[in-house]
């Protein structure tokens, strides 16, 4: 079956296709030891207030505060300790540990250093007010209250949230699963390892990568079933016969060949039954680019995470001008000196581009480019301290 | 033998002991599918040019660049085909795909969309330059470059750049085998499973946690062989009796107990045979504090990586006044709004705070706070989105 000549769509066209390949991760219980950097499946609620009660900051005497009023280091007031906890009748004290509940008939804790005990008597020696020195009960967390909401990559303090609230187990997405099969003429396969810790990165079961370096393997790896997500990098430009795409349209549906993104226009996306298919182009740095533009923003929606960028983002001038043709959106690697994007290249395909970047800015398809000074949106790859 | 009061240290002191556990993590080869993340190892070097001959960048016409000289659409020039890969002499081209070498006796590669073919007669309808469409020798590396160097933690794109070069393994460091021991009076462990995901996040192969509710128990912990660094969570303070500092100083050396810094005031440093052992506060927000100051700073040294913290920093002005006590380096806790960081909590020692917070600030021992508007370095916890 003869392909329609590559039309290349807009890249909006690309993300609307993506934001629509619906995918229901299912929920699965892991151990809080487990749990960083997992994304909750479902809001977390307290089934408990904590404190459980009124309790003690630090080490002290419970007192009623009214009894402690005008003490001073000049006038201390007398109170008679009691042993045990309590009842604490007024003109009396006991002492209390840090995480004590506060017995019957008190309201706050005398710190030690603000006492002198002489026997049976505690010499208070400053005031305190209601609650002082004082864990109000539910302070940490309350009964019915949502702890963290479904969705939110967990954070190591998170987790600590969660487990004093209770949990021992939390419930969490499972990780979707996601082929790579490569279909270009590899000298060196770069794009292989190089998806398995992108995709482990966006939170994916990173399968393979499976080398089909013919027609007939092509088919296969594409055709067969348990993957959530299918990538293919390789052979979707006219260098390689468009083998990938024409695979794609035959076995299933490819939907569009061709975006006006640059590196990366030959890239393509369709079905195999119900399963997405992502077509990527196999020059390393093109591969990469489209990636993130388009996978992880699809692995990312999947696991229930707001925002469509991998990458966290800064607002920064550019430190030079910046060229760019009209028609595609484009990729600007830049490094980042003193607070400044140094443009690095733009039509350069070389991948070593990338590795010496510290972020890219992205030049829209119908700019020309920014004059030095503009300020613009640095999304910046991982950290290298 | 009693334990000598607890002085509170300079947290540079801290610092400085931690800088001087020298440790130097074994190197392992690891294959590149799994290589993302890890911290280089050895300065990876390139043992090839690639590409090793001057190659052409898409598909087109090899050509001498002297021959295209004053050609255009509306004077075009013909150029022989010839078939196969040369030689081609002067007024002759032959036909190449994208990353075949340059036949010799050319220099450049003529665009498809610049040329008419007729026959045995190649069109030409547009001059280039030498070099125009070739990836010179050597473009993207060559031999004898420094592709990367020791202590990279390698992004997916360094990864790529290793395979293009040619790797398939590489030698990466170590993880260091972390202790977690848990000493305090827990009625919910949050420290444990807190304590595993930032030792992960560090580079760390975390064991544990182990429960250690007995002075007995915690000895046999702390002793057992085979780890690189041992944490103790909890019983640092008065309110635990500070058994975890006094079996410290039993079993083997307690260099500083008490730091003057807030929240984590009661944390410890010193040695069990030649291991390091920190003891952290069992209070939560304490222990990720203390852990993030001085933990997260040896693990990312030992892991060779610069930067003695585990977040991104970012510079912006404070929305309010913050308000803090001189003679402690303090923990305040903020939330960025509209590029604003708003103070959430200073001296409040809630866990919820954290979980809340999209990052800190430090305030100093010797600063009383900032006015509202200052500029500040914000520490930004894992992002949401």
């Amino acid at each position: 079956m003869p392909l329609k000549p590559m039309q290349r769509c807009l890249p909006e066209t690309f993300s609307d296709w993506i934001d629509r390949q619906v995918m229901r991760l299912a929920a699965r219980s892991v151990s809080l030891l487990e749990a960083t950097g997992r994304v909750l499946a479902e809001d977390a609620t307290s089934a408990i207030d904590l404190p459980d009660r009124p309790t003690a900051v630090n080490d002290g005497y419970a007192v009623r505060a009214a009894d402690t009023v005008g003490a001073s280091d000049y006038s201390p007031l007398p109170l008679r300790l009691i042993s045990g906890r309590g009842p604490v009748v007024p003109g009396t004290t006991c002492l209390i540990r840090s995480g004590d509940s506060l017995p019957p008939g008190t309201d706050a804790v005398l710190p030690l250093e603000l006492t002198e005990q002489l026997g049976s008597v505690v010499q208070a020696a400053g005031a305190v007010p209601s609650g002082s020195g004082v864990y109000p009960k539910g302070d940490e967390c309350q009964a019915g209250e949502t702890l963290l909401t479904a969705g939110r990559p967990l954070r190591p303090q998170d987790v600590a949230r969660l487990a004093l609230a209770g949990f021992a187990q939390v419930p969490v997405r499972e990780r979707p699963s996601v082929r790579v099969i490569l279909a270009g003429r590899y000298r060196q396969d770069a794009d292989g390892p190089m998806l398995m810790g992108l995709i482990r990165r966006d939170g994916g079961e990173a399968q393979g990568p499976e080398i089909a370096g013919t027609r007939a393997l092509l088919e296969q790896a594409i055709a067969a079933p348990g993957a959530d997500l299918i990538l293919v990098a390789g052979a979707t430009g006219p260098d390689d016969g468009e083998i990938a795409p024409h695979v794609l349209a035959s076995l299933g549906d490819l939907v569009h060949h061709g975006v006006a993104v640059r590196p990366g226009d030959t890239a393509g996306l369709g079905h195999v039954g119900r399963t997405p298919v992502v077509l990527l182009p196999g020059a390393p740095l093109a591969c990469l680019f489209i990636y993130d533009l388009f996978v992880a923003r699809l692995l990312r929606r999947w696991a229930g995470r707001n925002g469509p960028w991998p990458y966290a983002e800064g607002r920064m001038p550019l430190a030079r001008k910046v060229a760019s043709s009209i028609g595609c959106l484009e990729l600007c690697r830049v490094r980042i000196r003193e607070g400044r994007a140094e443009p690095l290249a733009v039509v350069d395909g070389r991948l070593r581009t990338a590795v010496e970047a510290d972020g890219f800015v992205l030049i829209p398809a119908q700019s020309e480019g920014y004059d030095a000074d503009t300020e613009v949106s640095v999304y910046l790859y991982d950290r290298l301290t």
